[in-house]
């Protein structure tokens, strides 16, 4: 599970300066069911100051992602697979490698095996069944390695062996995110053309990035929130009952001491070490849901021969 | 998924008056990675206080629960196999049915169908194959009868049609509970030989209770806590928060309005509709670690004649 | 698991007799992707002749079930919705109860259970939720009773319980076949008016038939072969072997010696006690497409408003 | 899927001769629930006469694997350790990986992803969390590949660029095979030092083998059979047949004409191309019966500090 969040970055420095912030460009545009914001950081300065490399950063908000809507699911497929196509920068036979970060066996860490496993996967036909395959399609491998605690090797040693032995032109990385806010839990996708980066990982355990530096190839990151950490929601409920205090006083907002809200904070969450990350009971249906919009907006962006009615096969 | 929470009750009830309450019995032990509260409403006026029906409430608080220690593990499969056995009024002989409610395919709801699934079921070999039984051993049958959404039918009929037919002299149900407090997921058990009350159900579905009054057979409750409403977190939050403050201005801690704190919660957790469920995202390994538990315990009390060997079998 | 393969009986006594049998209506139709043929058992002496009840029997053989081609699966959807619709004779309004028949963690046997998972069960928002479903739409209901082994109860009591509780106008129960050939195996699906017949289980279990006998209801029994006995492999080369030579030497066929036969097939087959039944090694995939197109053509049969669009949502 | 039958090739070399084979070792011995035969091809004759390479097979006969008999299971266990352990010629503290060849998605493929699911690996905490080890173990560390038709990628690619990164001193490869013979399916366990052979694959696709040439380290095959072709249970029925036939007419037995036998079986078999393979219909247990036993014997091979309580831990 990783943690990239370009947009609650841009609010965030908005929030502080009220105006535009130099070197970033944002891009709004409305669709059904989704609403893209994609944020260019353009250079050094604007990378301090989002705390985030250079790159194009793009955020699908799609609250339909967690109904049971199947042509709300379709119209989100079709802006996955634009969006994405719109980061390509590779030719049209160009090699492309999916890999699906996470744990198979825990539910919520599961969406990169899973859209690995709903993923069109072709490589192999251009060798052993080329009749099978027909223009404007092109070769797409697909690996889950597992995790750190299962495997026993840093995911990206696995990944780093396999890119100089295939030599892909392309990486996608497919990873659950931990969002920094309940409502974006399986309702926004992320995707960076800056890969995923290092440190990214939650959790104590250092992470090497997927990125072009550690991969020697492009790298783009596709996440979606499936988890929060409990404190989160504790601090937001916190910070709102002091925002809403202070307006009906008709005071100004005073941010409370950082480390007694901690301090309480912690109390309420102690058995768990102040750990906790929870996940909505749902989960097993909202992953299930986001898998298949996944690899079908994958599937569309990357074989440009598909009809909707192919690449829209996986929903349910 | 029900709620049952007699010892949250209980300790409320204190923590209002001070004082014992009348006709009702609390007795506490202590074993290794196990404390056992028992909770025995004896009266009708002790029925009004507690909110509950007059039975005995088992509360096994076990942290360990939550662990990979195969060793304690063990321990609290014996408590709740000594705990159960307890609060069985039946025959050596007595036929047994375990009801696993929930849904199999929604992780944090699926602990009572994954018991049912780990359970030693003897019924059919006292017709089948008597030679493979031996001697301290009782019939025992089981079904996981499935959810409303899943099945179409209450799953009340379907137990009701069961038992009509079949007429065992226990029905043990076993359920994932919503907790009160985010701690006590996966770390308590609970029993009791009330059954499961009417209107504890989950939602705004109604649901008949699975009692002996609707079932006509004597029934044992048997729950774990898997879930939390988010809005629980964030008023737990809040009430330290302002508790703390009170204590260091040294003042008396005074309650906030409950609805500006019900609108302020509500604002945080709006995009759910205010209904979300929270479960930790370690919930696959915890549901399956508390299900092998709660399978050896039952089986423990339920035949006599197994050895520790035998019923720590599924234990991992 | 149930035998029931009325074709097979039909070519058998045909090719005894060389003649038509009276009492037995045949009608052959072909469509695109499936032949279908209707056998009516219309009397007593029919009845003996085919030992088997009076009672329509449909048998659709479509290969194309075991190939990953979308569109050959949409029409035998539509096939397997057009020949169940025929075989009902209830009201537009009355209430369907489907019975998934099999153990869900034995995958040659999960093809009931896993048709009930996908099927479209509205019973319960009558009650709760009419404003969900439109005009052309009837109450359905489905469980999944398990297996004897996993309950330690009779499938037929569990039924035979819920259809008191719920007077269902018919139930529809689905299970997965032994084949009296190897070819039959994900490739065709059958149907009869007459339920699942006593003593038709696999194995040495008695069995009660799930029928209007004992159900007090109607019964359509639906099924697609997912294993064969082991034996029936090794008689049917053993018979064509013998038929081929005789072909050859230009003398009549001579059947085996039966005892010799069977003595021969036991010996090749002791370890496994004779028992052995075996499935294509591909069988979590034909039980996965096998379900999908159960569960569409059913939905299709039982709710005449949904489109074809609806109906095939789970097809992949 | 591979093939790996030292023993059978033994067999049947000794039929032709009926001597013993210059260059080849074979010892037996028995153990309760277990025959261990190793066969050790010791020239370059006896690797024309074997068609295999030199190295040393070992093959274990356990028919109790296929029973649901813990204390076999666990003897059983102890002689796969055993066994493994005599193949190993690396140090106290070399490292291992892992290997588990198969699809996840398809049971009778699952084996090698299960064992290695069940695996114990360690390699991390040598970096991460030291504290959790204990003298006498090793690093351990785990993969499963997956399937070039849902990967895209040659498996030993896959594994070749990991060798590279991680360099450990040993592979065992897990795997599930095809028997020559149904009575060895989930019954037999074979082991080789000499790795995964090239073209040994089933179906028709060119393999690379996984061996200390392809993969610059020493590699153990660790295999089960779990299929079986159907056409070796028909071609074994005929041979038995006309044996019996020629024993009780008292005349040699005559094998019959090769070609009309393969037309024969082929008629039988045709709407599946000739390639039916088969599996039990319990395939599911057994996978899950025989992972657990694997990864216990090789935990036991690999740590010599674990106890028999340890490294039984996943048995059932």
């Amino acid at each position: 599970m990783s943690v990239d969040l370009a947009l609650e970055a841009h609010e965030l420095a908005r929030g502080r300066t009220g105006r535009e912030i130099p070197g970033v460009a944002v891009h709004r545009e409305t669709y059904p069911h989704a609403t893209v914001t994609t944020v260019r950081v353009l250079d050094e300065r604007a990378e301090t100051i989002m705390g985030k490399p250079r790159g194009t950063y793009v955020t699908i908000e799609a609250p339909a992602m967690r109904e049971n809507n199947r042509q709300a699911h379709r119209e989100i497929v079709r802006t996955v697979g634009a969006q994405l196509a719109s980061l390509l920068r590779i030719g049209e036979d160009a090699q492309v490698l999916l890999v699906g970060l996470g744990n198979w066996h825990a539910t919520p860490d599961s969406l990169g095996p899973k859209v690995v496993d709903y993923s069109l996967v072709t490589r192999h036909l251009y060798r052993y069944a080329p009749q099978e395959l027909k223009g404007g399609m092109r070769p797409v491998c697909a690996i889950a390695p597992g995790v750190l605690g299962t495997t026993g090797i840093e995911t990206s040693e696995i990944i780093r062996g396999l890119v100089e032995k295939i030599q892909p032109d392309l990486i996608i990385a497919i990873d659950a995110l931990a969002a920094q806010n309940v409502n974006r839990i399986a309702t926004t996708i992320q995707m960076a053309d800056t890969g995923i980066q290092p440190g990214s990982g939650v959790g104590t355990m250092p992470r090497v990035g997927i990125t072009r530096e550690t991969m020697g190839t492009e790298v783009i990151a596709v996440g979606v929130p499936t988890v929060v950490r409990a404190d989160t929601i504790a601090r937001e409920a916190l910070q709102h009952y002091l925002m809403r205090q202070a307006t009906i006083a008709n005071r100004p907002y005073q941010p409370p001491n950082r480390e007694f809200v901690d301090e309480v904070v912690e109390g309420v969450l102690a058995p768990f070490g102040g750990h906790l990350m929870v996940t909505p009971k749902e989960i097993d249906e909202l992953i299930e849901n986001t898998a298949r919009i996944l690899a079908g907006g994958i599937a569309a962006a990357l074989h440009r021969s598909l009809t909707a009615e192919e690449y829209c096969l996986y929903l349910q």
